[in-house]
């Protein structure tokens, strides 16, 4: 009904195609086609199809939620942002955590290495030592004279 | 200028006051005076003030982007909650991973400590059975009669 009133070279035309009668319908009910046409002539013809594309699209989400249209939309989206902002600060803060319980973990385990080496070289070492007392009183009393 | 034309007992009027002649001006430009009273109509009198601040909010984003309004906000706050979400889902990974190689941290001063346990027990052990030797050799030698 509305696209039998479009003029010849109309700016419109190549953005409103008659096969899609509802795309102009929705845009002309929100914006108005006078305001569109203002605002499309404002533009260079390059980022003509993409402002269409845009009034559309915001057209239609205030055909959705008549409230809030294209606003509720931000609105949703910037609280997603802030709940996920808040939740990748939680994230990094639990990776800094476990971060440096790892690197005390990984200084308590080359400690506990170190001893263990420390404990196994005491341990040989006494060992030795034992056996060599051992020996020595062995020895000892191998060599005792009879007499004694 | 256009507030004149304002009749008694105008839809628009508690909106739209003479005090803010620029919010009329950008949401008319936008949307057209007779859409907003169109879309005003259409709501319930307690929705009507949110309508007229999301109108004016999507026209002022129209006004300062002509090309994409409302519609490139909504784009750019989608790519920030793409990113963010891959950022948390990596974050998220880091956190799985490093549980889990604390988890075989934990396992293993575990089992480091189980080890020095058993190892000073052993150590003790081996020391008192080392001493009880010494002691034993020493009563024997006490004990020993002087003509063997």
């Amino acid at each position: 009904m509305l696209r039998r009133r479009c003029v010849e070279k109309c700016i419109l035309a190549p953005y409103f195609p008659p096969t899609e009668p509802l795309k102009f319908k929705i845009a002309h009910r929100v914006f108005g086609a006078s305001s569109i046409v203002k605002f499309l002539q404002d533009l260079p013809e390059s980022h003509r199809a993409d402002a269409v594309s845009s009034m559309v699209y915001e057209a239609n989400a205030r055909i959705r939620d008549p409230v809030y249209g294209c606003a509720g939309l931000i609105c949703q989206l910037q609280k997603q942002v802030n709940e996920l902002q808040e939740q990748l600060a939680e994230a990094q803060a639990e990776i800094f955590n476990l971060k440096f319980q790892q690197a005390n973990m990984i200084a308590l385990i080359s400690m506990g290495m170190e001893k263990s080496q420390q404990n196994m070289l005491q341990q040989t070492y006494e060992n030795f030592e034992n056996n060599a007392n051992l020996e020595h009183d062995n020895v000892g009393s191998l060599w005792q004279p009879d007499w004694i």
